[in-house]
């Protein structure tokens, strides 16, 4: 039962996630459902696909969104290149748009459907984008032993019960309750059943998939303590929070660029591998000028921090456009956004030769797209280094960089940049 | 029993709040209790106890801090100006907190105690910092009729019963529940009788006064509806949206600065009356020379956008000593500052005439401060005007500056620095 290590899915047959992106977002207080409010330019629902694309024993995940938004939930799944992403039209209700995603894994109604149906399927609500493997893991697990499965938080507030003329009628003992989050799990069998046994007063008024899978199926779901970071976003506070929480971890992650050539590569991928125990790396190993979606997408808002690696002696011109690419997303307007070329000196010589009209271009070129909140640092290193540098984070760049600076030989750009 | 007006306190004899705010904020991960967190650079309590002090009808504040924190929650007062604030000690749990903060109100226990016991006594978190008047004056209004009220709102998650093996029992209707919050209010007699006669097992495992009111005094309270920003900072996220909302709000917020002459003090009154029914406004008016602590308090991060009116030209050296007062605050760094310098021209003459000299000087002076994120705009405008101009919000200063230079005659610093 146990999974096999951090790499290693759950031992169960094939997963599946539903996606209910149905709600209207009315306590929210705007006119954007709040799974397509933008954060950082990129609407909250993609970033929970992604939270659950990234987990790779996760084979298909259903979106259900109301059918005036399945148009834009495929734009949205095409622009941010999400995977094994299947759109499907949801009900007037909760329960009735996530029946509708199960639907399409039972092929006796969908004769056509290409999905193969799931030993366990997750449920998890699209505006809680920060879900992590570890909880999935966790319920997929337990719903495979008990059925069902889902994670549970402690109470925040006392909850209390009303009498009819609203005064306090009783207050509940906070330690014996829980609140219900998502993910919740299931054997598919289990919740499909319950589904198609349950009543429409059920579809129409109820919310908890829990609830229908003990009322219908006799099973009492596991409960599995989840983190902080499962928390729904339901209020305008809850995007901001979402938005500062996503900014942190955009500026504690790094995205490597090289071009295709072999030296260059392997450079890349040997930073890659130092740095990945400490910071989340994004390498992308291609031209810049064959700018592909991913690479846009990591320009869109997803990146402030890049490593430009290459063995021409300056790559004005591949800095340029990596610039003016950043400056299209606008992302330079919102954070300061630092970008490191890296040239390898692969020649034989070892002393640095230094082209003086080129580095007071190179300087020059830093002073001015400083003013558009891009910072530019050049190092020109020795191929035949002993050791990769020792990257660490850097939430805030202009000082580690500072220190990436010190730790290594360099040239090009110097310290006059560094604040 | 209703309240005559909105600047009329309820027919209350008196009011007084307490704010336990002795919490160890374990919940947020930070070594830092999240009440003395800073937010915008400032301690959230200071938040949450301002909100209390602009209600002109609460009489007395109680803080009630662990003692660890007395000369913390001290200085606090002392550097925001707070005013009626009395600091009380804390007990080892929230519900002896707050009776150790209702007992400073019982002249038998503390003979030599100056507060006067109020006939109604809120109770509220210190880390709900964004409490209205509207719901504190609601829950009083409701005490004085019942004995004792608090704010509700719904449940954002289904709660739920868990068994003794871990598993789900039962899920509470989410309809017939509410999550209870603060602010709470309770005639004083019958909570501190509650207070007097809980068992320790209440003082130390209780959290919720309601309860106390209910078990002990037959007192069934009110349940009033909040609004959402009544929510509790709880977990860091939580600290984030609270810094977005205090942002949000002091981008929408405005400081009018005049020098003690009459004409000049008028023309801020003026503006300050014009401006109050569509955003939030602090007139200061005194001579920049002499600071006082409420001027530095509206500089440490606590406004973004100032009107600075005085009668001689440029008054380059008044705009030196605020920018100057800015820098030291650090607020540029965090926000753009808009600081729009008003020169009166007073005299017959209505033609105006520019000093070329002057105006290079100042519009230097301009372009060097907006490296510092403070941006200078200047208005010469005649002392005789038919009406005020009207300024509309400008969360976005330099369009809604632009429109407002376009709105009235002017000269000095021009569009050149707007963008």
């Amino acid at each position: 039962m146990e999974p096999g290590g951090c790499d290693m899915g759950p031992a169960v047959k094939a997963v599946a996630a539903v996606l209910p992106a149905g709600g209207s977002g009315e306590r929210l207080g705007g006119a954007t459902p709040k799974q397509f409010c933008a954060v950082q330019g990129r609407p909250l629902v993609s970033y929970t696909v992604r939270a659950m694309e990234r987990v790779s024993w996760i084979s298909d995940i259903i979106v259900v969104v109301s059918p005036e938004n399945i148009e834009t939930m495929k734009s949205i799944i095409k622009k941010y290149g999400h995977q094994r992403v299947t759109v499907a039209e949801g009900g007037i209700t909760r329960h009735r748009s996530i029946f509708n995603g199960l639907k399409l894994f039972s092929e006796n109604e969908f004769s056509n459907c290409l999905l193969q149906k799931p030993e366990v399927v997750i449920i998890h609500d699209a505006v809680r984008p920060f879900v992590e493997e570890d909880i999935l893991r966790k319920v997929v697990m337990a719903a495979k032993e008990y059925g069902a499965a889902g994670a549970i938080r402690p109470l925040v507030s006392t909850v209390i019960a009303s009498a009819a003329d609203g005064c306090l009628d009783h207050s509940l003992e906070r330690a014996r309750y829980r609140a219900s989050e998502m993910p919740q799990a299931f054997l598919f069998d289990v919740i499909y059943q319950a589904y198609q046994q349950c009543t429409d007063y059920d579809l129409d008024y109820g919310t908890e998939c829990l609830h229908l899978a003990l009322k219908y199926c006799k099973t009492n779901a596991k409960l599995v303590e989840g983190t902080a970071d499962l928390w729904k976003v339901t209020y305008k506070r809850d995007l901001y929070a979402a938005e500062s929480i996503i900014k942190d971890s955009l500026s504690q992650q790094i995205c490597i660029i090289t071009d295709a050539k072999e030296a260059v590569v392997q450079v890349g991928f040997l930073l890659h591998e130092s740095l990945r125990s400490q910071i989340k790396v994004e390498a992308v190993s291609v031209s810049l000028s064959k700018c592909d979606s991913h690479l846009q997408n990591t320009f869109s808002g997803q990146c402030y921090n890049f490593v430009c690696i290459n063995d021409n002696k300056y790559a004005i011109e591949e800095i340029q456009q990596l610039v003016d690419m950043l400056e299209e997303s606008n992302v330079p307007l919102l954070h300061p956004v630092i970008l490191i070329s890296v040239h390898l000196n692969s020649s034989e010589n070892t002393s640095f030769s230094i082209d003086l009209e080129e580095l007071t271009r190179m300087k020059k070129f830093a002073r001015e797209v400083k003013r558009k909140n891009i910072l530019v640092y050049g190092l020109l290193i020795q191929h035949k280094f002993s050791r990769l540098p020792s990257l660490k984070r850097w939430s805030d760049g202009s000082v580690k960089t500072a220190e990436i600076m010190k730790r290594i030989e360099y040239s090009g750009i110097k310290k006059d940049n560094i604040k």
